[in-house]
C-alpha cells in the first residue's frame, strides 16, 4: 500500500498505533468528510477557519471569494495545516478518565498553490460540487467568466499527512470491568432528513433523485 | 446584550452581516457543539487538532494527556485559535457559484492557562463530561489522583471571539430564479441512533435514561 513519508511533524508521539500514513486510509477519510478546518498564521496569530473541500487525486482543493483573507494569505504560499475530522461515536467507559470518542481525522501540512488556468479551475470547481452533492453540477448554471474571476481556487498537496483513528469499545482499567455501570458506544452520524424547497422555486419542479438520495 | 470587543482580527471583512460579537450567540454555538479545532504554531508550522471541550462561564476548557504535544505547547501560553463549527444545511442554488452551506461557527483567539488547583481541575473535568453527555459523571468512577496527575486541563478566555452564521435559502442572481432547477435547503444534523453495549458489560445492567435520551 502506498505510504506517505513519516516526518517528525506527522508522526504521533502518543498512542502511535492510532496513526496511519497509508494514502488509501487518508483518502477514504477525506472523501467521506466535507468540511475541513484550515490553519494558517498572520502576524504570529494562528487562525482556524472551516471551509468545504474536495480531493482530486493527491491534492486537496479549497475555494472561496478572491476577497477572503484566508485565501489571500494562503495563496502567498505560507505554511498551512488542513484537518478533516469525522466523529464516529461517543465512547462511554466505566471511569470518567477513560471516556473517549471514536473518530477518524486527517492532518495535512503544506503550502497551497493557486489554480489559475481556466480549465483546471473549472475541473476543481466541478470536483468541489461533486464532493458536496454528486449530480448537482450538471443541472445548475455553470460559472460565468465574472464568477470565475471572483473565485479563488487553491490546491494543497497531500504529501506530509497522517490519519488518526480510534475505533471500538471503551478500554477500562481491569478492576473497573466489575462495576455496575453501563458502558458502550453511541455511534453518531450526520444525516440530511429533510428537503426544504426555496420559497421562490418555480412551480412544477420535482426534487431530483440525487437530492432525495443524499444521505449526508 | 453583552458584546465582546471587535478587534481587527475578529471582525469579518467579507459579508460582515454574517458576523456577531454577542456573547449569548457565541455561547449558544459553543454549547451546542462538542468538538473544537485548536490551532497553534510550533516552529513556524501551524497545526490544527480536533478535541472535545466545554464552556464554563466565559472560558473554554480543553483537556488531554499531559504527554500531548498540543497541550504541552499551549500551556506555555502561545497564541492559539479555537474554532467550533456547526453544519446546519447544504444550500442548493440555481447556479454553481451560489451554492453554500448554512452553518454557525465561533472563532476564539487567545492564550490558554493551566488549571492546576485540584478542585478547579475536577470542576473542569465535570464540565467536560456534562458537556459530552449530561448525567454520566455521577455514575462512573471518579478520577484517581494518578489520573488527575496524568491529565492536563487548560482554560482559554472567550474574550477575543466572534461568531459567523449563515441561515436561510439560497440567494441566486435575479435572472436565475426563472430556471427550471430545483433549489432549496437540506438541513443536516448529527444523530446518535444506536447504543452498542460493551462486549464486557456486566449482565443485568440496563441502559441509563440519559443514554437512551441522548440525541447527539
Amino acid at each position: 500500500m502506498n505510504q506517505l513519508p513519516r516526518t517528525t511533524r506527522t508522526t504521533l508521539k502518543r498512542l502511535p498505533k492510532r496513526g496511519s500514513h497509508e494514502r488509501e486510509t487518508i483518502n477514504q477519510i477525506l472523501d467521506e468528510g466535507f468540511i475541513c478546518h484550515v490553519g494558517f498564521v498572520i502576524e504570529g496569530q494562528p487562525f482556524v477557519i472551516p471551509t468545504g473541500y474536495a480531493r482530486v487525486g493527491d491534492r486537496l482543493i479549497i475555494h472561496g471569494s478572491q476577497a477572503s483573507r484566508m485565501l489571500r494569505a494562503l495563496k502567498t504560499g505560507i505554511d498551512a495545516c488542513v484537518t478533516v475530522t469525522l466523529i464516529d461515536a461517543l465512547v462511554l467507559a466505566r471511569s470518567a478518565f477513560h471516556h473517549s470518542m471514536n473518530y477518524r481525522s486527517v492532518v495535512i501540512l503544506g503550502r497551497a498553490t493557486l489554480i489559475d488556468e481556466r480549465e483546471e479551475k473549472l475541473a476543481a470547481l466541478f470536483a468541489l460540487s461533486e464532493h458536496m452533492i454528486p449530480g448537482r453540477w450538471q443541472e445548475v448554471r455553470q460559472p460565468s467568466e465574472a464568477e470565475l474571476q471572483q473565485t479563488t481556487v487553491l490546491s494543497m498537496p497531500i504529501e506530509e499527512a497522517s490519519a488518526k483513528i480510534r475505533t471500538g469499545p471503551p478500554l477500562d482499567d481491569e478492576d473497573d470491568y466489575a462495576m455496575d455501570v453501563w458502558a458502550g458506544v453511541l455511534p453518531m452520524r450526520m444525516i440530511a432528513e429533510n428537503r426544504l424547497p426555496d420559497p421562490r422555486l418555480q412551480s412544477g419542479i420535482e426534487i431530483p433523485k440525487y437530492v432525495i438520495e443524499y444521505k449526508g
